[in-house]
């Protein structure tokens, strides 16, 4: 297929896999790493490296407005002010419809750069209290942005409905991704070589010992 | 109505109106502003004076996303750099998506804030290439922030289908509004009294002038 995409990378194991899924359809592929205040600054380290690995130009554009959403609603303000807290399940800190945001700046970008292709790793399979990465919002938000811009965008989620196993299974099956995998990051604690024990570590290493696979990332232990 | 609203404030002439136009339908109200890198600093400072002399609290974010996707977009870099113009009718700065964008972070701090009505005035009246001021984008909006922050949000667009004359008829019905629009900010030029000369100000006049009244704004000249 002789076109463009743009893949939102974040320097994980899901975008990383993502990003070798648009190099191998795609004839041209460029990165866009959104910098927003991550708790771990070693999530874009990765994006970098991995971008860098795979050459592909690499946008990283940053914007505080998570950390000034997130400063009004503790703020009391008067009558407007209250905190909500929608569900039980999702930290105060939390602010909804983050990749919404990313989708529509990915959606800008594209536009500007004449691509129709938008890449997420956005999976409903491990959904837990995330709406924006449903299915039923992208698909959504893919009618928006295709409306608002007067052009029609492809939001393209190819893990949408895939279990880690079969993400891993994807990834290796990928010329060059297993090579990136060792620089993606996962570990919640923003450790490197990963910590094997908060709940994103255990998740990577459920997925690639089903899949049969050592994680190229511990080879760097 | 004993609910909550939020109005995105710009400082112009339809979100005053906008924004008058909430505080007398619903019980709460507060107003946004985002800070992009205006042409003119005097539409915040409009913005600012406006919501002082409403007394509802004001949060202003600021961004630089634009700016980044509009180099971007500028910067040759390889195969994927083509800056695409795909109308004759925008300048090659323009950012496409830019009310996608405003009205997602405003649906993120309405969720945080447990408000589930957002205030714009965008106007396809005055469509002029802007995809995303259209009715049909603000409605397949609504519908994505709804599903994507697992809550229902209502886009309200009192201005869609009005004539300038008939914004300037309401917003003369709304008491205090005739006061505050003396200080909206509407000249392109970005002066104070305005130009009186390029399209924004000739646009403004004609409203004002169909519609029988006086422009506030000049009783300041």
């Amino acid at each position: 297929m002789k076109s463009k995409a743009l893949v939102l990378l974040s320097g994980g194991q899901d975008s990383t896999t993502c990003l070798y899924w648009a190099m191998n359809k795609f004839e041209h592929v460029m990165a866009l790493s959104i910098d927003y205040g991550q708790r771990h600054h070693i999530e874009l380290e990765s994006a970098k490296k991995i971008a860098h690995i795979a050459k592909v130009n690499h946008e990283i554009f940053a914007t505080s407005i998570f950390t000034d959403i997130g400063d009004s609603a503790l703020v009391g303000n008067g009558d407007i002010s209250a905190s909500h807290k929608s569900s039980k399940d999702l930290p105060s800190s939390f602010v909804p419809g983050r990749n919404i945001l990313f989708l529509t700046v990915a959606g800008a970008l594209a536009y500007k750069k004449g691509i129709t292709n938008i890449v997420t790793g956005t999976c409903q399979t491990d959904f837990s209290g995330y709406h924006d990465c449903r299915d039923n919002t992208i698909k959504s938000l893919q009618v928006t942005l295709s409306l608002g811009l007067g052009k029609d965008i492809i939001i393209h989620t190819p893990l949408m409905w895939l279990t880690k196993k079969e993400t891993v299974d994807l990834a290796i099956s990928l010329p060059g991704c297993g090579e990136a995998l060792a620089y993606s990051h996962t570990c919640y604690e923003g450790q490197r070589p990963p910590c094997g024990k908060c709940p994103a570590c255990k998740l990577r290493e459920k997925g690639f010992k089903e899949a049969g696979v050592e994680d190229p990332l511990l080879r760097l232990k």
